[in-house]
């Protein structure tokens, strides 16, 4: 698994982080996390992992995979496939795409077999609770009315954060508890520090950041 | 909510028990309760329920019920209207129906806001375990590859029931297990509590049945 | 098959039109059917069918059936079950409840099997004509920007009215177009008359009128 | 668009057929084009697409794209990602991953507008009339009970071909029809386009052949 505290970058499907401009904001995450040494992912359409994996020296992760064994699945994201593109890790039942949960199950164990690192999403503190019975590497809990917008989660809804991470640990000590929502800056990142969690997850921060690379040495002096 | 150990019914979409065969059926269950004293309870098509509440007697569950708010929800299944016809109670995300973990967590609530009954079905103990999180009434562990078969869980795989209780109880102590699949017999239902069970989910072992009346009285023994 | 024109009123899951409140606009439905000997039919939730039925003369809809066949699809609608409980057609794919191609071809084909009259909703000219193809007994055309919203889609787009009636007719002469979204008054009824429309699909116009009858009485003398 | 008569071999999610070997299956079969000049196609997971690509003369399919926009739609996959790697067409509501209706139409729509031929794949005679109505490039209809099996459609079933043809062109003349499931052999081929198709799609019959480059050789052939 990777280091935490980390911080991953989801690019979604903007069109500003689709294709080649997928992999130069892989390349400005390479060189930040290779001069700081800071635990830096992205997470990126599966079409673009190969060529961000190409770069090295940043981890990359798929932004979601189907619980569907190889074979007749024409269409669904296969676990193997990620991983043959070279991805270490995936989102799972990230809040624009909702899992059921046996499938959500069934996509941790899916990840543990082909050796990929899982992050399951979840939006409040019962279902953070619930994903933590099924053991996940790490569980990011993200509040949906807050997602991409301007009041950071650790600003917005504090205690969200803290309580999701004892609930967690409550249940499974092991798994790292990440935080997301309105994510921007290092004194957020600093925040979910403080609240307990190991990192953040966040997407529009960054990518739709003027100055990305202001942003993202911003949100890595954040982790000090 | 519905006394236990507790026997669920669920006549699912079967011709045999849809329309006037699923009154006949509440019926039947109703006569027993009143007689044994035992605690039983039919989950029926929404279409049925208030038929079978109108019979008096017998609890009667819906087989689902989907967390959306009142409005603009055509044809969903909202937990105010299956309330109003008289149910109690609902099974959530039943092995024939899954939901995604957000929207059984909405259901709970929205069960709870309405005063139902609820009762989410599960597949595992790691499911079980992530259902407790949620805080239900009732979970019920059903391993798919048993349902509608000819062995009962609690002989094809005892450990499942009772490490689901373990898993359980563990995260919420106040939340009651049931389990579930091939369960046909009293003694079925006597190994279920002898597992830590508080009770059985049941189908086609009554639905099916050539002679339900004896079925149903030999379940209701089991409970002893 | 109901005659045309026609006025359907799909009550939604609106808390307005659940349980009694279902029925009670039933009951003003149906006496302002004989009285006026317009054809008005109310689609309400599968667990206020068959108490909308007992009040008799008024033709009742389901807002939708799933194509599953009988047996083990717990807490699906079954289209035995609206059947049984004395539906005589149902919604199909509404805009609150779209389904797959496959499904909505199968929808079709169990509700003739069963025999439900099928009402086939669809958002623009192009799936209107894809709907055709399917042969179902109605296709409603409702624009999605429109539903719920103050102007009438013949107003707002009595272009997409027409050209569906002429796309539907060229396909399959035999099926009936309806239309519908923002429909409130007489005017708009026989405005989609005029374009060609064989009746009106409607919802909040009626359920969250002050004055119910008012605004049907005034709809009914559009069909003039 | 590709030049029809034409073969789209999809590749599924086989391990076969994922990875390098995906790019292994896109290299022979970019020789044999070029060989013989017939028009071949390879549809591949999204994460192999820029790979298979790269080899240059074989034009690649998604074998699904979503009708999500671009933007906060984490982990679908989005027509303008495989277009940016590469992809010059995808197959739309395969058998294995079906598509809402109003989704299909969607999916035409920005295939069109970003530039990829557009392939929606049917289950029978209506649907595949329905689809025609939706005006994709090209139409396979493909039984679901023959998918995958020993007998070919045009065996099994050929008057589903000739009749899914006659009902597309009926609609719209300008759409192609492909025919699969159980496709094997030149034979095939043959009898396809004897039936009035335009080509085949198919899977199985290629990717789990023992000998790739004989089946090929074979199926081309019955191309004449």
């Amino acid at each position: 698994m990777e280091q935490t505290p980390i911080i991953i970058v989801n690019v979604k499907t903007y069109l500003e982080s689709t294709g080649p401009r997928a992999v130069a904001m892989a390349r400005l995450m390479g060189t930040l996390a290779s001069e700081t040494k800071a635990s830096l992912v992205i997470a990126v359409q599966p079409s673009d992992i190969s060529a961000c994996v190409a770069l090295g020296r940043l981890p990359v992760y798929a932004q979601h995979i189907d619980p569907m064994p190889p074979g007749s699945c024409t269409g669904w994201v296969l676990p193997e496939a990620v991983k043959a593109a070279g991805a270490v890790g995936t989102l799972i039942n990230h809040s624009e795409h909702r899992l059921r949960l046996a499938d959500i199950d069934a996509c941790i164990t899916r990840a543990n077999a082909v050796g990929l690192t899982s992050v399951v999403c979840t939006n409040n503190v019962a279902t953070s609770k619930a994903a933590a019975g099924l053991l996940p590497s790490m569980i990011a809990i993200e509040p949906p009315e807050l997602i991409g917008g301007d009041i950071s989660v650790t600003t917005a809804d504090p205690r969200i954060v803290s309580d999701s991470v004892k609930a967690v640990k409550s249940v499974a000590p092991g798994v790292k508890v990440l935080c997301g929502a309105g994510v921007k800056t290092g004194e957020d990142v600093t925040a979910a520090g403080r609240l307990g969690a190991d990192g953040v997850l966040l997407a529009s921060g960054v990518v739709k950041a003027k100055d990305q690379e202001k942003v993202l040495r911003d949100l890595i002096a954040g982790l000090r």
